[in-house]
């Protein structure tokens, strides 16, 4: 290979909307004459294509050109950002959001969940899919908090483990396997202000213990990519960054497979965070640091990239290092064996009905309850009002990250699913957009007449920072934006405006972030948060409204009581209260808590026990508590095994999530639910990487009993 | 000396409220049986002495027994919370609080007025000052926010100077000199959701280029002692850090003062940070990291320390080190020599005229006028009603870290300024208390009269967080409080019926943070931040109303405009905006910015020009600007100096103060103004504390005006 071919491969293209338009000519030119390796023609917001047909038969044309119309021959590696279901397309299934993923505490379902989607991914003609995340949740105010599985690190970590083993399966050799993609490396997710890519400037104590440790698990599934977050971290931006990229992330954490840029972000080392000169330099940095495939800047960047190792600032051996990685993989994903896809199988596979139905499993364990005043679950013949922005609408369902348009979408909204749920009446009066008001005298008048109203409010799509305009149309100083939590004037106005009717109020949220609903959780008396639910989300909400789906989401994220009280986090860390404790408010004092979550049943927790409560830091040990069902109908709980470390040589959260399990009981079931607690796992990370269990006393907190648990000394 | 007798030097007690009561003569015991070295008789807030003929006679009994008493008659160290003004003592002049302070970005004036406090402070028998604060303002919910010098990391460390020189005059050998203590190392001003001593867990990059550099500019003044802060950072509570305090304090910073405790700091490893299994292990943990005084927990503190050292598990050397260091301070002092004070010098220091003078200069530089839509200066004839909760309050006033009663003081109120200042007729009718309503109607009454009505709102005294209620009357749940900087509705109902009445309304705003005032940003016609202005702040404000005194402070904090807008700070730095720079809104949006301050008059700046626009990197350049007063009547500026740096290897705020001169002008008198900008005052601080100034090119701001500067290699 030429340095010429050889740069080439470390860099891809787009067929859309990015900084200019470039259709699949425009793409094709870049293949043949120029060698690019890498494609993203749909799967993404800009994408040219968002249909299925188009994009197979592009695909296909892309790969036939590589293949014979290039000196070397080499097919193309296709990428997505399919980062809850194939949902960038229109006939693809979308899985809830991250936080409704988050929700459902199910890592086999969300395993199961990222298999189908690299099946739909890898059917449609891609092998790179940009996801998971495996950022933590930080700041409600951030943009992309409803991509995040929420604000436990070892939710996340578990979660996004699941979705490597979905997306990667038994390795990407199976054709139905994609590589994933680990992102944003090493910290995204609280930036200054909740503004999104602005810098993280939080502790390495914290870069470590609440940012690292779903990278560590995700690193131990083998995933086969890492994406760096925009951002700086300690002053430094990851995309430039050799002390994190490589010193931390290959060397420390023996990471060996692709560090692929996010989309731009090896130009706005010098356009945007001002640590490097030019373009040129920002290719120079990148590489330096440990980049190996510039995900659009394509020829320009392979071009500086050719002139730096002529110029002697780029070591050739950098570079092929970087082809080796990327060749590999292209090797081990049989594409040079067949690049190519077949358009029946697509239709067959992408968006079949197990897929849908897989789906709806996904939206049904994410329902959570928040408030229930003895009004739900409703009878199979109520006449209902339903009403809001988010009642009968698409785009606001699904959120980001898919479609922007609803044509050629098959999703059940809660209007649809509401009408296939009850045999009574039901009226639809939107009432509200996301901002204006429409006719709420007609929602008035509609739920005067109904028996229930259903009143689905919320937010739009968004992406980042809450746009763009020309999706979601909302103005980036309108709702949502990163200043309120609160839902607008308009939506509150409908709610209050229906609430007074008497007809009682069933409140859904379709959101992607916690939002301050204090006005609602204290008068309507029922609220059910529904995240962005996905394709199937409509039969999610209403059967879980009419009993048919016992709501057994827990909430992966505290919801704040105001955006002074930020942030709310249940895992906080214990501090002095140096004019007294009978002074000091709460530091946790959330409107619904992290973990909480009604049911139609009730369950009761017997005596909660350990297996062994002696044991040492490489140990295992494990909790167990009798759960039983007393209620009178089969329902879904989640038990949580928190853990507070008593004394340690640093700071400790007053409690931290370390074991979880979904248990599913008829009415009058008991049984016994064993939560394995990995010794390893209450350790802090150290600057190796490891987690380092120090010696002492912790407490178990299952429910509302505490056991002790004690960490000997150990004997390695 | 016996272990005993040094252990005992290392350790300090209290008479007045802590955890519990004790009185003199249970401090005589403690001095005459145990030795212990030091003493919080007076100036703090819990003291059992608040008047100055009491504290004189008490601080000469404990010296007496100290010397007589004693097997080594080794006089004791006094110690206070003179913050703002020896303020704890009734008598004592009280200075503008310290965001006041920074309001006048006058260097000169604040340490003329630490001076004053120094000599208080010796004249009534303290010998250390545990001030200055060098911490930077990052959060305005957080309770010490008043204490600040504001949000600019240059302007805390020159005030901070400025008050250490003050402090120490020539060295504490003088007998008007103090110990000046700089607080709190190394960084508690960013606490998480502004919750007071919670974890400070920001990068090692903002450790080092915004917490740090007001202890580097007060080393560089050789302050004597430096105060550990009270939360952790980096996950350690830095009172047992021996990373904070040996190696970056006292090995890196080459630091040879002492080290004190603040207050229970030690305590708080093992009760609130759980550290530390025990006292005596907090007290192993502190005495490793580099503590020499533990300020309160006296007898209990020494015989764990020496128990330590008798169990060989910390070394004697490490005490004698300490015990060196105290009685060397001692010494110099001059307490072997003389360690009594006279009555009659103290009753004719404190509170002298010539200090409360100096006050009023202060007071009179702090004002700031935040909005005057051409109402001010006022008529000296004006009929004016007086109302709101601060307008007539002198603790309120005060504000925190002041005496908590009235009695004893000569405080000038707001109300009484204005009957000093116009020859109207003045009316007071208060209309709220902090959170709650009172006459409303008489109040809108009076003001139907009035040409004008003044209503001064804000916050009350307080300390930390709030507290504590018996000295606030406001419980932690009511305003203030961290979670909203909202005024409380009573004071909004109030300032809205009286601006209904279409009398003209002048805000005063007598409060310790930035508060949201945007709805009378909107509507009433004029504005002024008074901070806490200290004994004569009644006289500034009025002289500012009525024109005697031209407004010429300068906001040293943003003033945000919601809790969601937080933080808003004019240094942020720059970042991506992944979507695009038109759907993103400003990272900086406040009510009134950084730097804001309406004056009388007019000014106008000529060209900008730099006397070396290329200077190496330890070199020092002028600007230069002509400024000219072009309004009818004499007036204050001050010019401020920002700099950007356009590419550096880390991320550099879009704009950093780097320099300001005070200036005031007659009408039609013109001057050249020159600010020294130090090219090493432009770089990172490295990990050696030392400031690294980068080569290439910078931009210099004044007013709207823009120059270049170019900083060359260096050719060291």
């Amino acid at each position: 290979m030429t340095l010429e071919e050889k740069a080439r491969q470390l860099v891809g293209t787009w067929a859309g909307h990015l900084e200019e338009f470039k259709d699949i000519d425009d793409v094709e030119k870049e293949v043949t004459e120029h060698n690019v390796g890498a494609v993203a023609s749909f799967g993404w917001g800009g994408a040219m294509d968002m249909r299925l047909d188009e994009i197979v038969e592009n695909v296909n044309r892309l790969q036939e050109a590589a293949l014979s119309e290039t000196r070397l021959g080499i097919p193309l590696l296709f990428n997505v950002d399919a980062v809850h279901g194939h949902a960038y397309v229109a006939e693809g299934t979308a899985f809830p959001n991250g936080l409704g993923a988050g929700a459902t505490w199910d890592v086999d379902l969300i395993e199961q969940g990222a298999s189908i989607t690299a099946t739909e991914v890898r059917r449609s003609g891609a092998h790179q899919n940009y996801s998971p995340t495996c950022d933590v949740a930080r700041d409600p105010r951030w943009g992309r908090t409803f991509e995040t599985f929420g604000e436990s690190p070892y939710l996340c970590a578990k979660l996004a483990a699941a979705k490597v083993r979905g997306y990667q399966g038994d390795g990407i050799e199976d054709s139905s396997s994609v590589i994933a993609t680990a992102k944003h490396f090493p910290a995204y997710s609280e930036p200054a202000r909740g503004e999104d890519a602005a810098p993280v400037e939080v502790s390495e104590y914290l870069l470590r213990n609440v940012f690292l440790p779903s990278f560590l698990d995700v690193l131990d599934e083998d995933v086969e990519s890492v994406m760096p977050c925009y951002n700086a971290v300690d002053g430094e931006p990851a995309h430039g960054s050799q002390r994190y990229l490589t010193e931390l992330l290959r060397e420390t954490l023996d990471f060996d497979g692709t560090v692929v840029s996010d989309w731009g972000g090896v130009k706005m080392l010098d356009e945007d965070h001002m640590i490097t000169a030019d373009h040129r330099d920002s290719v120079r940095q990148t590489r330096k640091a440990g980049l190996d495939i510039a995900s659009v800047d394509a020829i320009e960047h392979a071009d500086h990239l050719v002139s730096l190792v002529e110029d002697g600032e780029v070591a050739e051996a950098v570079v092929d290092d970087s082809v080796e990685r990327v060749l590999e993989q292209k090797f081990r994903l049989g594409l040079f064996e067949d690049p190519f896809v077949d358009p029946n199988e697509a239709r067959d596979v992408v968006g079949a009905d197990a897929h849908r139905e897989a789906s709806l499993d996904v939206a049904r364990d994410a329902m959570t309850l928040l408030k229930n005043d003895a009004l739900l679950p409703l009878d199979e013949d109520s006449d209902v009002l339903v009403a809001g922005p988010n009642a009968d609408n698409v785009v606001h369902q699904l959120g980001g990250w898919s479609v922007p348009d609803p044509e050629g979408t098959d999703v059940v909204t809660i209007r649809e699913g509401i009408e296939a749920a009850t045999s009574g009446n039901v009226v639809y009066e939107q009432g509200s957009t996301m901002n204006d008001a429409l006719d709420i005298d007609a929602a008035v008048e509609a739920a005067e007449d109904a028996d229930i109203a259903v009143v689905a409010v919320g937010e739009p799509w968004y992406l980042h920072e809450f746009g763009p305009t020309v999706d979601t149309g909302t103005e980036p100083d309108e709702f949502p934006n990163r200043h309120t939590l609160h839902l607008p004037d308009a939506q509150r106005e409908l709610v209050e405006a229906i609430h007074e009717t008497g007809t009682p109020v069933v409140g859904v949220l379709i959101t992607g972030r916690p939002l301050i609903v204090d006005w609602m959780a204290e008068h309507v008396p029922a609220l059910l948060m529904a995240y962005y639910p996905g394709t199937m989300g409509g039969h999610a909400v209403a059967e879980t409204l009419f009993g048919e789906n016992d709501p057994s989401g827990r909430l992966p994220i505290s919801i704040p009581k105001s955006e002074g009280h930020l942030q709310t986090r249940f895992n906080h860390f214990p501090h002095p209260t140096p004019i007294g404790q009978e002074e000091h408010p709460s530091s946790y004092d959330p409107l619904f808590e992290f973990g909480h979550g009604l049911s139609y049943t009730d369950f009761e927790y017997g005596n909660v026990s350990m297996a062994e409560s002696t044991i040492g830091p490489h140990d295992t040990t494990t909790v167990r508590v009798p759960v039983e069902n007393v209620g009178d109908r089969a329902g879904s709980d989640v038990v949580q095994v928190y853990v507070t470390d008593h004394a340690s040589s640093r700071i400790t959260p007053v409690r931290e999530l370390r074991g979880f399990e979904r248990v599913s009981l008829d009415s009058g079931q008991r049984v016994t639910v064993e939560i394995e607690v990995d010794a390893a796992e209450l350790g802090r990370v150290d600057d190796n990487g490891v987690r380092q269990t120090e010696p002492g006393e912790y407490s178990v907190h299952v429910g509302n009993q505490t056991v002790g648990l004690t960490i000997e000394t150990s004997y390695d």
